[in-house]
């Protein structure tokens, strides 16, 4: 294949960098690591049926006044009022199974309203990284993995993530990338992947969960290929692609 | 000194991005590699006296009109109509000794507009790297490299300079980082810092730039440490900083 037949593998830093970044047929992954996605892959490797991520506290109220199971999170903690929040851990539950869990966090749910308009919109995070690579592999599609950062600002950890999806597709000789962002993702991944717990004691939201003894949460969510589930958006619902 | 009792360097990767990063108190360095900040650079190691840095075509056709020396590019190439663009080869000109000169660029003076409104706003470049950095440390304040980037996305060699810079600042024991993206473009910058012009071969400008025949432009931005000036803006004009 021509090089520049291929289809792209490109990674945005930051839900107020998608517009100049995307193209409308591309597939595009939201990374949320620490742990909006880590909690949402999760949620659906234990047998949540469905979910419904919303952007504010208000509609997350709403659902829940109508008698939903409400998942909400602001800045690390559940927010008062709500079932819990993100730790992948409370999405652990027996009782969750088949249920549909409405979901608001500080970053991830803000990138997924964001994306909403985009032909297929995926969650994509460490646990899930070579399952969702081998998937979006074979699609032969444009890629576009959003990092949903921190309040805007850039994240490590997503970065990273998305730089360990960007490589595995360019690899397989398939893909290419013409952004910097992306070329410099893959280069972040390639120094953090031997030990992803080090690498990130340097970032901020590393340090955010730690001083919140959020340390597990961290362990887990950075352990790469523990599910073999693909959420999708299927117009306000996230679903489990049915492959 | 107590940790968080020191002055702050981070990294902003894009003008799109400043909003959440600005504190008023900062020093803003704006940094355009190729090629805007180090033109700027070296028309004043090169005897300009003052620069006019303007954000649209309009605004530099204005000044030209009024009899102004006007410079301006828009995707890598000079605007018709108009004396020269942003290659830095182009201000090493005895007729530019002593003139004002009106600039427009795609990135870099766009940049300059975003920031208009800090406190100080200086210009950096790998060119007058080592010198800046001793000027920044000296002044004890926050300070916040923003890379102009490409059209808001984000660039590696803008982001290398900053990691070199806030590499400086940080080594002195007297700055520290929080932010992600500082830490991201330091380790970026010190993956790339013992051979700049193979580390950027990836990069799109640097494809942009070589696909323009501006290959020797380049070779001379990515040249670290050839000035001692240090482009401050003041009022509408850009001088070089006395000391």
């Amino acid at each position: 294949m021509k090089n520049n037949t291929k289809p792209t593998v490109e990674v945005c830093f930051s839900p107020s960098l998608y517009a100049p970044h995307h193209k409308p047929a591309d597939i595009v992954v939201v990374v949320d690591v620490l742990r909006a996605t880590s909690a949402i892959c999760t949620a659906f490797e234990h047998g949540v049926e469905r979910m419904i991520p919303v952007a504010t506290i208000e509609e997350a109220r709403d659902y829940k006044n109508k008698g939903f199971i409400v998942a909400a999170e602001r800045k690390g903690s559940v927010v008062e009022g709500f079932d819990f929040g993100n730790s992948p851990f409370a999405y652990m539950n027996q009782n969750l199974q088949g249920q549909t869990v409405v979901l608001t966090t500080t970053n991830g749910t803000k990138a997924i309203e964001t994306v909403r308009s985009a032909e297929t919109v995926v969650i994509g995070s460490l646990l899930n990284l070579d399952f969702l690579s081998d998937w979006l592999a074979k699609q032969n599609k444009n890629v576009l993995l959003l990092a949903s950062g921190w309040q805007d600002k850039f994240c490590l950890e997503d970065t990273i993530c998305a730089g360990a999806i960007t490589e595995n597709l360019t690899s397989t000789g398939k893909f290419r990338s013409e952004e910097d962002s992306s070329v410099a993702a893959r280069y972040l991944y390639l120094s953090a992947k031997d030990n992803y717990f080090g690498y990130l004691k340097a970032s901020s939201h590393r340090r955010r969960l730690r001083d919140l003894n959020l340390n597990e949460d961290v362990k887990y969510c950075l352990t790469p290929n523990t599910t073999n589930v693909i959420p999708v958006l299927d117009g306000k619902y996230l679903v489990n692609l049915k492959q």
